[in-house]
């Protein structure tokens, strides 16, 4: 997807492509730095049918606030949650989740997370194929 | 301004009325909880022409998150900072501010805190007209 269209999904900066955490997603993603202090502020922004690989917080979650586009979000053994923009969720320390963009429209969220001693994230295996298409179409209605 | 137009100036829940802290506001402003936990995320909305007062935090300092309409944030001794959906601001603890809407159109940012044992706010007095009306009339482009 081209990257003027990707600066359009939401209204904050896009930033650079995110090559640091690339093995752990499929397909492309970008992260804008928004702020670093007390609270650390990412913009994610996902290609349609890009998602993380399911991963866990160690040590302090992670808020998303959704900013534009549809994604899913998915805790293990759950129904995934179609987001849009305006959703917030709130990821608990210790929770196996994944999050994405649907597979027909780019998404972004913003990623919050308090700088904590000893927190860390375990990275798990990617979202398959297989799992990410068991999710239904979502039928989204224009505002 | 009629609650249904509010409730369109940003993607997030509105609210309520924000009755708790009207004492240290001009004009109407509302105030909807997005997130308890690890941080404090409200969306607060502003009436075109509603500002905070003049105050510190203490101990912590804020983040603001901007998701629709037209603001202003000022630091004492500077010039006020126009914002609009995509911008980020972030307030230092023990710096006299202040943030609200333009004076002809709404404004809505999320506020951002980590809650912290012994932070405060201390409240101080009014944005006057005389201060608010010195403000350039922004000259804002449609997108």
């Amino acid at each position: 997807m081209d990257k003027k269209e990707l600066e359009k999904v939401s209204d904050f900066p896009l930033g650079e492509e995110n090559v640091a955490f690339a093995p752990y997603f499929i397909g492309k993603s970008y992260l804008g730095l928004l702020n670093d202090k007390e609270v650390s502020i990412h913009n994610v922004t996902f290609e349609p049918g890009c998602r993380n690989n399911w991963h866990i917080h160690h040590g302090g979650g992670q808020i998303l606030i959704c900013v534009g586009g549809h994604g899913w979000y998915q805790e293990s053994g759950k129904d995934a949650r179609l987001l849009k923009s305006g959703d917030v969720v709130y990821i608990a320390p210790e929770i196996k989740h994944w999050h994405g963009a649907v597979s027909d429209e780019a998404f972004a969220h913003l990623s919050l997370s308090v700088p904590m001693e000893g927190s860390s994230n375990e990275w798990l295996e990617p979202v398959t194929d297989e799992e990410y298409n068991m999710m239904p179409m979502p039928i989204i209605y224009s505002v």
